[in-house]
Order: C-alpha cells, then structure tokens, then sequence
C-alpha cells in the first residue's frame, strides 16, 4: 500500500529523512515546509499532507486511491491526540485549515479554507472552551463563507455584501467590531443563501466537510486560474500538482489583546537592508492582512518609527513573543540560507508558525542579500554568485525614468530595446543626423526601418516604431547599439508629410520632445527625467566576486567612445568587436562615405578615403587610448555600400546635395549597388577583394591610431591590436586580405621607426568558413565567431525576415526559442565546436571567442564556457550580465547549484533580449 | 650529367622504354610522337629533341644548361651519320628543321625554322647534289624569310610582298612557276632587306643558324600569343614549356613530278567517317598547304569525284607512295588507338612522316569514330564511353540554327543559355504570358530580370537582356528551364516605353520576330529556320553503352508536358525534382495563384486553392502518364510569396485588373510580402508551416493525379510518387508537413478506396538540415540535396549577387571555379558527405541523390558517384551529358583512363554550363 498521507508537528516529520530532496515534489511547497519547520523544531500546529500523488490520481481518474480514506482518518487521530482535542466533538472539538501546496510555489493561486470541523454544535463548544463566544461565531462566518466559496463555487461577493449591510446597520467600520448577536444573525443569513444558491443546506458533517475541502484543493490546481498563472511563470504542467495539508486551527482572531496573524519578510524585500520587516492584525486571521481591510501595525518599533505608524509594534505590545519571533527569523535564514518569507499567528500569546518560503526579491535586493549572507557566513562567495539569473541584472544597467517621475503615457508599444531616452521627434534618419549634427537630442519615429536608416538609428537618442515586433530591424539594430527602443507601437499614426504623430487627440510635431521608455514599452510626452545606472556597493561587491570564479574573458561590443567608456565601466576585458563602418554613419563621415562611393574616378575616390582615414584613425586612437592595454579587436568594413545611399526621392536629393554631384548619379550608383539578397551580397572580405583600396585605408587608420596611442600613453606601450577580417569562405580571401594588413603594417612601422605587434583573425560566421578551419588557422591568428550570420547561414534564415513566421514556429514548438536570441546548440552549435576542434588542430593556443548577438546571452554564454571559448564579446550594457553568467558557468562546472530556491522554482519573468 | 638531348631516327629512339607515359613531358608533343614513330620503324627523318627542362632552364636564366653544346654536337654528329651528310658541308650539306613542341599541343602557335644550314655554299653544293637548283634557291629563298620572320623578328609581310611583286614581274601566279634567276634575285633582295631591317648581315654560319633558331623555339613557348592560347584553351603555364627538335630536312619541294607534301587525319574528323581524308601540294614544303597558297588535290579518288576536284589524287598520281601512306594509316591507328593528324613528305618517290598527332573532330565525328573503332576492334567499349568529354556533346542537345540559314546578325551578346529560339519581341513578363496564352510565340527582351520575370521567363521561348554576365538571375533561369538565353548584348538599347528595341540603325518594335542563338550568342533578325536535335545512330549506341556501365541513376528536372517528354527521350529514368511552383506560372494559374495570394478572407483564399487544386492536378497527372512506373519527385511549393506579385506600377495594375482586385491592395500586399533578403525569408517549407492550406491543396492534387494516372495506365499500376519538402532547418518542420502529407495520402486512399506507396523525404539545402541529417532520417525516407540552396547558405553568397565580384575571384585565383557551376567538394561537397553518413546511420538503406544545379555539370556528378549517391537530376537537355558522366565517373572507379589523348592533353573548349 503506498503511502499516501505525511503526519507533521510535535518536534518532528514524518519520512522527512527519506524525502531529503523530494519533499516539495511529494508535499507540496506549503506542506513541505511546514514538514521542514517541525523537524527543526519550530512551533508548527500539528498536521498530516496528501500528498501530490493523490492529487494526481484524483485529477486523472476523477476518484481517490484505495486506502486513502483509512490512512486519513488514521493521520486524523494522530492529530487529534497531538492537538488534545477531537474532529467533531461537541466538547472539545478540533478545527483544522485545508491548504493546497503546488510543486512549484504559486503564492495567491491555490485555495485554502479554514476553520473546518464548525457546526451548530461545535461553535457552542468552542466558544464555551475559549470563553469567547464572539470568537466562536466570528471563526463560524468566517468558515462558512470561505467553504461556501472555495468548496460549493459560491461567488464571494454576496456574502460581502452582507457582512457590509451588517456592519452599516450597526455603524461600525470594522469586522471586529460586530458583536456576538451580529455574527450569529449572519452566520444564519450565510445558511439561508448557501441555501438559496445552492437548493441544498450547508453542510454539518464535519467528516464532509474535511473531504470537501480537500477535494476542493485538489480540483483548484487545474483550474484555469492556475493555468494561467504557470503559463505566465513558465512552470510546467506537470509541476501543476498539489498537495493538501490538514492542519490543526490556531487562532489569531481570539477577542483578547494577544491574539493576532501577521506576516513577514525576514529581510526587507525591497532594499534588501537586514532588518526584520513585516506586519500583523490583532485580533485576525490570515486573510484580514492579506485582503487589507485594516491597517496593520508594524513588527519592529524602527519601523514603525520609520513609517510615522501610531499603532504600537509587536516589539511594544508583545515583547516575549517578538523575541521568539526573532529567534525563528534567525533560525530561518540559517536554515535555508535564504530570505524567507514568513506567516505566523499569536494566539493567546503563543506563536505559532504557519508558513515559511523563500521570499521573492527586487534585484536589487537580491544582491544586497546575497553580499550580506556572504558577509555574515550564511552562504559561500560562489553561492552568492549563484544567487541571481544573469538576465534579472539587465534593469540595473539601463536609464530608468525616475520614480517619481510625472508621467503621461500616450502609447504603448513592445519593450523592444531597454532604458529611456528623450530626444525631439523627428521622422527621417538623415534628419536625425543632420540635427545631431547641430547639437540636437533626437528620436527616430519611423513605420519600420530598414539597413538605409542606420546612421539616423545611430544618430537618434532612441527608437520608436509603429510596426515590427521584438526582433524586427529596429529592435536588433537598436540593442546593438544600445539605444533604446519600442516597437510596433500600432495606436501612433505617422503622417510623415505632415510631419506628425497622432495618438486619438494627441499630436506630436517634428521637433517636439518625446521620450520612450524601452523597458517598459511606454511612450511619454515631453521631456521626463531618468536616472543613470552605476555599478556600486553590493552590485560591484557581487560583480568583483564574479571576477574570481570567472575562467571566460568578457569583452564588448563598442566603436562610440561614450560606449567603450560605459564598457569599461561595465567591467569589459577589451573590445571584441569595433564595427568600423558604424564610425562612418556619423556626422561627415557619412558625406565622406558617400562621396567615396560616388566617386566617378580614382582621384575622387582616394581622396574621400584620405578624409575618412583622418577621421578613422582619431576614432581609434581614442578606443585605444580608453582600453589602456586591453586587446581592442577591429573588424574590418562590412556592410554592402548600398546601406550607405538612400532609396526615398527625398533622401537622394539631400545626399546629392551634400555630396555635390546630380542626383541622378545617386540615384544610378544606388541602383547599381541594389543587391537581391544584401546579406548573401557584395560585403565583409568580399569587398576588401574588391576595393583594397578601402582595406588599406582602414589598415594604415588602425596602424597609424595604435602608433599614436602608444606614444601618448603613460606606459608607452604600444595597444593589442586584433584586426579582423569578415565574411571568410576560403582561405584565399584571407590570405589576400593578411598580405594587405601585412604590409601597410611593415609600412607604417618603418615610416614611424616604431614596432608594435598585432593580430590578424578571421570571423567564422559562414558554414564554409566553420568548415575551412583548419585550413584558415595557418594564416589566420585568432577566430571570432559571428554568430549573428553563422546563425543566418546555417538555418538559411534572413533575421530581418522572420517576423512573419516566427511566432508561429514558436507557438508550434518548431523552435524552443528565437535562435537569434539564444545560440542554437544542435546546429550552430556544432558547427562552432567543429571549428574550434580543426582551428586548434593547427594551431593549438589560438584565441576563439564571439562576438555575435549571443554573447550577452546567459544561455548562450554558458554554452560557450563548456566548449572552451576564450571570450565572449557583447553590448556594453550586457557586460555584467556576461560576467555573471560567465562566473556563474565556470562554478557550475565545479559542480555549484545555481540559483536560489525562488530562482529554480520558476523561471525569472525579466524578457531576454539579444543584443549584438 | 642530365641528359639534354634525345636522338631518334634509323627505326629507333633514345630513352623511348625509360621515358614510357613521360615522353610528352620531356620532348614536347612534337619531338615523343616523332621518336614514337620511329621507334615502330615508321619512315621519320632522323633528328634529336632537346628537352622541355632545357627550354625551362633557358626561359628561367637566360642561358644554357652546362653540357648541351656538347650533347646537341654529339646528336647532330649522330644525325650527320644517319642522314649521310654534314652539315654546313660545302659539297653534301646536311639541312635541318627546327621545330617547337609543348607539352601540350598547341597547333600553329609554336615556331618552325626549316631548311636550317643553308648559305651561299651549301645552297651551291645542294643545287649540285640534286641536280635541281631551281628546288635549292626556293629552298633557300624560303630559308631566309622564315629565319627572318622567327628569329629575326622581321615583319614576314616585307617578303611576302617582295615574292609578289617578283611573281607579277615574271607574269606568273604561284611560287613554283618563279625560275632558278628570279629567285637567286630574291634571295639577293631578301639579305639586303636584312640589313636594312636589323642593321647586321644575315648569319651565313650554319651553327649560328642552328642555335639562333633553338633559342627561337624556346623563346616563341612564352610569347604572349602562346600565353593567350594556354589561357583560352585552359593550358597550364606549367605545361607551356616546349621542346626543341632537330630534324634532317626532307623536301617536297623538289621541282620532279615526285616529290609533294601532304596532310590527312586516318578518318573524316567533321563526319567522323572511316575514310582517308587528306590533301598534298606537288613540289611545294608543309608551310604552303597551311598557307592555302595553292589548290591542293585529294589523297583518294573516291574523294577526288566527290569533291569534283580536277586535280589529279595521290592514289591516282603515285600509286605506290599512296599504299606505302594507307599502310601507315592503319599502322598509326592500331598504334594510337585513336585519329590520326598527319603530315608528310615526298621526297623523290620516297615518303617520309613529318608528325602524327590525335586529330582534332566535332564532337559528331568523335562520337562516330568511337563508336565505330570499338566495332572495329580497335577499342574497348569503355574506351569509347571514356572518349569524350561529357560537356561536349551539350551542342547536339539543343536546337540550333540551321546551317544553310541566312543569318543577319544584328548584336552578339554571351552565350548564356544554349540552343536556338525565336519568337515575336516582348518588353514585360506579363506581356509574354498574355500573348503566349494567345498562341503565340515570344522572346523576353529585358535589361535584366530578377524573381517578379519568372513567369515571363517561363512563358517565352527565349530571353534576350542587355546587361549581366554568365550567371545573372536571366542566364541562371533560363538554363533551369531550358530555355535558350543571350545575356549581356550590350549594344542593344531597350526603349521600353517607345516598345522598341535598337542597334545602331537597326530598330526592332515589339512584336516583330527576332531569333537568338544562345550557344553563340548572336542574335539575329527575323525568323531563322533551326534544327532540333535527336539521339539516333552512333550516339544512341554510345549512351546505351555508357548505360552499361553507369552505376548512378540520372533523372530530370521538369514540371512540363514537354520537358517530361524530353526527359524520357534523353534517356532518364524519372523525374528527380517537379518545381511545383513553375506550374504556377503559366496561363490562368498564375491569376489563380494571385487571387489566393490577394484573399482577404479564408473562402476566397480556399476558392483561389481549390482552383488551382484542379490545374494541378492535371499537370501532375500528366507527368505521372509519361514517366510510367518511374519515380516522380515533387517538391512542395518553395518561393516566397512575392515572387508572384510585380513591383512596377504598370504591371501592379494589369494584376489588379486580372485579379479583380483595387490596384492599392496589390500594392499594400506587394509591400507587405517584401522581405530584405527573400532567399532567406519566408519561402520552402516555411510556407506549409504557416499556410498548411497550400500545402494540403498540394498533396490533395499530387496523390489525386497518382490514382488518375494509375486507374488509367495500362498496367493499372499507380506511380511511385516522392515527395519532398523543401528548405527544412530543423526536424520539427519536417514531422508537421510530413502529418499533412500522411492525412491527406490516407484521406485519399479512403476516399477512393486504392492504396499507393508514396515517400515523403527532406531536400538537404541548408547546412543545419545537414547536421540534423540522423534525426531528420528517423522520418524522411529520402534525402534530395539542393545544392543551389545549400551552396549559397554554406558560402554566405546570393547567386543573384555574385555578378560584382566573381570575375574578380576568379582572376585572383580565390576559386577555381563559379561554386555554382562546379560543385565546391570543400566546403558544400564536405556537407553532403556528412549528412550522407548521418543519415544512413539512421536508415542503412535510405535513398539519396543531388538536384541541385550541379547534377547536370561532369565534374560534379563524378563527385556525386565517388561519394555514393543513388542519384543525380538535372535539366532534359543535360540528362544525356550526366548518362555519360556517370558511366565515366563509374569506369574511372574501375580503373579506366579519362579521355583520348586528346581530351587529355586540352580542357575541352566548350564552356560548362550550369543547368539545375
């Protein structure tokens, strides 16, 4: 015969050694917790727990297993001899609590009802033992409105509603302040409308009411409710099994003054401070704190200080308990080595303890909870590392729009890149561009965008569209480059003509300030104030400690000196990835660019290329000069030039003009350039074949800035310089290309009379390329994985293009997850480890690392921890993110456990966004 | 001591068992047929070659290796012997000719100095000794003119004239008839133009001849002419050093009745026939019949009736001397096993051979030759199957002008796709489907075409652009389809709006008839008569022989009545892929296709499907009635969407019109289906997923045409249907559409109550679908492997957009050749290998073939059968060339050798095109 009931209280549980790690799963979080805090010896009201095995079986076959009834009623008499008293007597009758327990914890979701075992005979006897009679008919009222809820499907409202008239016709306020007769006349009007609703009277048998109650909690974790609330938390169905707890009643609604319930955080959940923080109700049961129809008083007198609250605090009114309070909080967190968060009830003075669980957490608190813990000995450094998802730490990194912010929200969109960014409307990138140029703050404000928008998408403050989702161009050019952004705002109207944004009555006109919150998806009038992310106190304490366990380098994605900065900042080890046409996009450069490609002769063009070299070569001695030492790895020119000319009429003129030659020279050039499939086209290597003249130009721009940093630097060291080449298929490219790089370094470094050493690597980002390894590793002296085309290439997936699929691929589970956002394992996958086994078996101590969008994701980045990549590469603003992670897999190769309690139970809600 | 010079003569050669399988390597083409020749007693004049490795020694310092004076002095001492004179003796003078040989032949573009020995003596003492001094003077006459033009680097034209203007002087016309004065005065005048030209005298020492005329033929190896022949023929530098021989002079231009010089191959090479096909000169030297100086007579009589020539025949003229060559024709042929080229000389009655060589033939008379050499025992079957090169009989395979037609060629564009084709001139894709619905017959004439042309491309019988090369969107679908194609006439100037096309004074108005040749590329004015080509005779019997020994089975490409039909008349053995899509395209079905596009509702999306369900089905059946019992591959719909609907406003509103639909939704769904790089968007089996209605509307049609076509074949046996699901990246994609497949299948078979074998299988065209091969096979039970698709996604290259730079990587040397027209065994090839194994670790026997573009081109399908797979298919029109590939591929495995001498020595010049 399986077991099918747990007994729990008087110091101990039962089978609690042999359930060692499967308690919850057996029990329930509720009941096996309760389990837990008797067997440390925390004052528990005795109980016994069906366990979810039964749950199971009732949910499949609709019936209880055999022998259930008799291992309930045998559970029941030790309870009742543990309790002193007797289900049903009409002396000395027990009360018990039905409680549902989930696998996993669904706090609010699952039902409970208390106080069951109350008829007309055993009120009488309670009232008469406790000699309180308002008691008795206040836990009477109590019982057979939540029973009549939970167990028999009537809405709660009506009985609302009377207790409500009740209270009118006595002119109070409070449900404490109804008497004896009041209660009695409602428990009555209870009877008759369970009645009236029902056709049926309300039952008296306690043994049917405990079986009702049970059956109730059963059925309560499939309803849809609770579906619901796993589908948001991603907790599997499976998980969705409960367990029933029958628990012997304890009181906080006695009349006296030492009767109360009350709650608890054992550490504020907000702030993370380590001070004990909660409250509690005289004279109430649980659900009184929980439904908030008193003001409850605090815990602590500091807090209550603290709070200008006038009622007295637990530590005032009841110190002994208080201090039995504060042990059990200490006895808690050593226990669990958690935050835990607690509910209890004094009942004539003695505490009893209801419910403890891990608590949930601001990120913020987290860290400062996981620092204090180490601090105070609780838990270990790789503990505390352990402690938070990578992903929960993206809401520290990114401006914020002050709390106190007055806000008006004229939109809402999807939060498609995070923080907030305030800047004036304008409607066209060359606009955006142009009024940058003049000092302006801007927001792009665009249906969509396309790859002839990037240098007003890098221009702009941040990005707002109307159409396009979560990975749309908008999206992903926006998180590379760390501006925030919402997307498919579909209620904005564009009238670009007019030069208007209209939401109903609302317009926006082309210059008027707008800021967007790309967090949160809010679009908000005017200029609102935001707050600068740092990294400080327990954050850096954390971050440092992340340091030491760390194997993987972290590096960034950056070429603005406003990012390597923030990268820097952020704890970046280097740059991993310069996009040296990103520095074209902006200011004159860009008319530079232009005038380059529109060149009609070689005169014009290698004279553009000379502007260009001047202004590239500042970008990079500034990079160099910020990363003081760190290896900075410069990818050469990659993008098709067609992403440098426009395609509107508009756009055309205005770069003709600016570029002094007719439009219809733009315009054929444009054409010329026009490629079927941009990102299979004329780009990366390819076009350093074509146009070496652009290679060496960027190459003498490196050389040259490297010569320059190291001469102004205090050390006078020369930087590390990685030159990397893009879009290899075949070694001849590269080759071709290493001899370019090669000899305008041997020029350089005799013109200069200097010697400085450099790399040059090859991106794996082709099929071929991944293939070629062994073969590119005789030239080639690092590998860097573009994982953003080597995903492209390998699924033969366009990412501009998956918006009008991917949902549904998702929705019918062809995919787990977007493999733009997390690295695909099965095929990228192997492609990456096969190129890193043929490049090492060359060139055995070559450096391999990403620089693809996945480097800032957690999953992502553990992945390349088990493969022995040497670093990640990813958006400044990731950079802690990836150090977490990265500390967080080497520990889990050591075998560390991650997450705390509250993290394995569900998966966090923060959205993971890929960035570059 | 190497050895430098080889002898030969006296029914010997020097060296010839040691140098076995290396003797063109060493003594050049030339210099090892001659010792062959001799060394089977054939009558050769005696002489020595001086090696290639000297030729590559003097080309690389300037000078002679040390040791060859000496040995070039022993060998003329040798030769002196054997010739019976001396050379540079004033009474018995030896003569020499000198004469070039590369490695490879490279007919009449490596130097000859002949009659080397001769000055005022020697010509004196050979007057003497022949008691001719007629034959003397010309022979010296002809010396200093050649040694002038080859050695000397004067302008042989200065002679030329000089010979013409004592000829009119005499009142004569041909050489010979110039008396012994008239040419003592020319040589007179010609060592005065000496002077003048080279400011030095004409050498007069035989030695100085000798050597200037070595150093001639060493340098003439690399002259630019000779590099540009090795460039066009494909020849490697390596391959271009030559040989020297030495040769004791013969003379047939003695002044008798019995002495001539002759040229012959030992079979008809443009027919192919097995007669003696050859001419000879009386009293004239080699040089005069390849000047065409004279009428030359026939070597046969039948040849001479044939020809009407009055001259008399060399059978006729010199009976014996014609029994003694017809002997050697037969001794050459069981020799060489092949065609002979030969040339000879009489000498006085006397034959001597002056060279043999493999002889040049049309692909026509190759065929012949082969076929009836193996009937005659000469060769093998295998051999003859390994004759040819299977690129070369692509010229019999498509319809070409005929021959007697009277031709206005009015622009000359690249042959893009072969074959030749005329119809009335169209500008727009949708003008040619509507006159092609109206019965006529056009000819597309674009700039150039991109996916919106493709029914257009379909419907014309040709395709005429004006911009792009060999691989552009037009050349690239024009060959899948098998339709003949001239891309890049450059000089024609498209009116579009005026409906005209012109060149030059030369004005075409749409409609009105043009033919074009895409084999050559011309395109011709008005309606040129052509010539469908047909296997019969000699190469039906060379494919069914290659059929014997062919291991791999060869299907086609086709969607249509006639290219099925075709297919089967070119011998395949099914249809490898149905481009589903391509049925789309023509007539109604296009509108159909539109219409289902355009719904705005689900009924008038199943009205537009249920539609084109009909049509399709009909097609199918179709198919299915003339492969009978062979296996019929069908890939479901691949294209995106777009690819359907035009951009110009022009032809949005002649949509809109046909679909009865408001111009702006065609438009807005035009814009809406756009994608940034379609080759990678929403297209393959991404459609079925998110449109299952198509997908069903397929299979609905596919299984309802099996059990047509069943029910009505003779035999009652259903077909065997495959169908294959395109682009697949991931197994999941493949079990969903696999579902519908097998719902719909059995749906079918109860409804109609039949049961049919069908499979259902994955095309392999991206490289996760190559990496997941083994899971993949757990439910495809076959693999197709596009390598179109897989290609470009393993390379990271759009075949659209390869135009701006392939050139360039060709020159660089980056590939070898265009990956899409020669499969890359590297990259690509190592991709299907993988998936090869995978997938039979799955299922041991599970079919797989290519039908990428590829499984027409020889150098790919040998690839294809070296790996192992079942199958290859490619368009009709090449199915005859892969029957050939793939038995040769098959005989090479067994140890065969490739080619004839002749293929061996030369890659064929016929550019290899890339079919589907």
């Amino acid at each position: 015969m399986p077991k099918w009931v747990y007994n729990f209280g008087a110091g101990e549980a039962e089978g609690h050694a042999e359930l060692q790690g499967k308690q919850e799963e057996l029990l329930g979080n509720k009941g096996a917790n309760l389990a837990e805090m008797a067997s440390i010896g925390l004052p528990v009201p005795p109980g016994f727990t069906l366990t979810t095995e039964v749950c199971s079986h009732f949910v499949d076959s609709g019936s209880y297993p055999e022998g259930l009834k008799e291992q309930v009623q045998k559970s029941l008499q030790t309870l009742e001899s543990r309790a002193g008293c007797k289900f049903g007597d009409s002396e000395n009758p027990l009360l018990v609590a039905v409680r549902a327990g989930g696998r996993a914890s669904m706090p609010g979701m699952m039902d409970t009802v208390l106080n069951v075992g109350l008829n007309a005979k055993t009120v009488e006897a309670l009232a008469e033992k406790s000699g309180d009679e308002r008691f008795a008919y206040d836990s009477y009222r109590r019982f057979i409105q939540m029973y009549a809820d939970v167990v028999l499907g009537i809405d709660s409202s009506h009985f609302e509603k009377m207790l409500r008239r009740a209270k009118q016709k006595r002119g109070v306020n409070e449900d404490h302040e109804l008497g004896v007769e009041d209660l009695e006349r409602l428990v009555r009007d209870y009877k008759t409308k369970v009645f009236v609703e029902l056709g049926a009277e309300f039952p008296t048998d306690p043994q049917v009411q405990l079986w009702g109650a049970i059956g109730a909690v059963f059925k309560s974790c499939s309803s849809s409710r609770a579906k619901t609330y796993r589908e948001l938390h991603d907790i599997s169905e499976d998980a969705g099994s409960a367990a029933a707890t029958v628990q012997a009643m304890v009181f906080g609604n006695g009349s006296g003054p030492d009767s109360a319930s009350g709650v608890a955080f054992t550490r504020n959940p907000s702030s993370g401070d380590n001070h004990f923080y909660g409250e509690f109700l005289l004279n109430a049961q649980g659900e009184d704190l929980v439904g908030g129809i008193r003001t409850p008083a605090e815990l602590t007198m500091q807090a209550r200080l603290a709070h200008g609250n006038t009622l007295p605090s637990l530590e005032e009114r009841m110190p002994k308990v208080f201090r039995e309070l504060v042990a059990v909080r200490e006895q808690l967190e050593k226990h669990y080595k958690d935050v835990q968060d607690i509910e209890f009830t004094i009942q004539k003075g003695k505490l009893y303890m209801l419910q403890t669980r891990a608590g949930k957490r601001t990120t913020h608190a987290a860290i400062q909870i996981a620092v204090d813990m180490t601090n105070e000995g609780l838990i270990t450094k790789p503990q505390a590392v352990m402690r938070l998802h990578p992903s929960q730490i993206d809401q520290l990194l990114h401006p914020t729009i002050r709390e106190d912010a007055k806000k008006q929200v004229i939109a809402k969109g999807l939060p498609a890149s995070p923080g907030a960014a305030m800047g004036k409307v304008v409607f066209c990138a060359d606009e955006a561009v142009q009024r940058v140029n003049d000092g302006e703050k801007v927001i792009l404000v665009r249906s969509k965008t396309s790859a002839e928008d990037i240098h007003g998408l890098h221009a702009a403050e941040g990005v707002l569209t109307t159409c396009g989702g979560m990975t749309s161009h908008a999206a992903v050019v926006a998180r590379s480059m760390g501006r925030p952004c919402v997307a498919g705002a579909g209620h904005l109207e564009i009238d670009e003509a007019a030069g208007k944004l209209k939401v109903g009555d609302v317009v926006v006109e082309k210059g008027q300030k707008l800021t967007i919150d790309g967090s949160t998806g809010e679009v908000l009038l005017g200029d609102v104030p935001t707050v600068v992310p740092k990294v400080t106190g327990a954050f850096r304490t954390l971050m440092s400690w992340s340091d030491e366990y760390r194997t993987m380098q972290v590096r960034a994605n950056a070429e603005t000196v406003a990012d390597a900065r923030l990268a820097k900042d952020f704890g970046a080890e280097g740059i991993g990835l310069v996009r040296t046409e990103h520095m074209f996009f902006v200011g004159m450069r860009i008319t530079a660019m232009r005038q380059m490609i529109l060149a009609s002769d070689t005169r014009d063009r290698k004279d553009a290329l000379h502007r260009l070299l001047f202004m590239q070569r500042e970008d990079m001695t500034e990079l160099f000069q910020i990363m003081e030492g760190h290896p900075v790895t410069i990818r050469l020119f990659d993008p098709p030039l067609h992403e440098f000319l426009p395609n509107t009429e508009a756009e055309l003129s205005y770069v003709a003009r600016a570029a002094g030659v007719p439009v219809d020279r733009v315009r054929r050039r444009a054409t010329e350039l026009n490629e079927a499939n941009p990102m299979l086209g004329h780009r990366g290597c390819r076009l350093a074949i074509t146009y070496p003249e652009i290679c060496e130009m960027q190459t003498r721009a490196i050389f040259g800035a490297a010569v320059e940093a190291g001469r102004t630097a205090p050390s006078k060291k020369f930087p590390v310089v990685e030159v990397m080449v893009p879009l290899v298929a075949s070694v001849g490219e590269f080759k071709i290309i290493k001899q370019i790089i090669d000899k305008t370094a041997a020029a350089i470094q005799k013109e200069e009379n200097v010697n400085f050493e450099y790399r040059v690597g090859s991106m794996i980002e082709l099929p071929r390329a991944a293939l070629q390894a062994a073969k590119l590793a005789k030239h080639a002296e690092f590998f860097s994985f573009g994982t953003n085309d080597l995903t492209q290439t390998t699924y033969g997936l366009s990412r501009d293009d998956t918006g009008s699929f991917m949902a549904e691929y998702k929705a019918k589970g062809i995919v787990a997850c977007d493999p733009f956002v997390t690295l695909d394992e099965d095929g990228v996958g192997e492609l990456i480890k096969l190129a890193m086994t043929r490049g090492h078996s060359t060139r055995p101590d070559m450096k391999m690392g990403i620089c693809g969008e996945h480097g800032g994701d957690p999953t992502s980045i553990d992945f390349c921890q088990r493969i022995g990549l040497n670093y990640v590469s990813c958006s400044p603003y990731r950079v802690p993110i990836a150090r977490l992670a990265a500390a967080q897999s080497a520990l889990k190769a050591r075998g560390e456990e991650v997450g705390s309690p509250e993290i394995r139970a569900a998966k966090p809600r923060v959205p993971t966004f890929g960035p570059w």
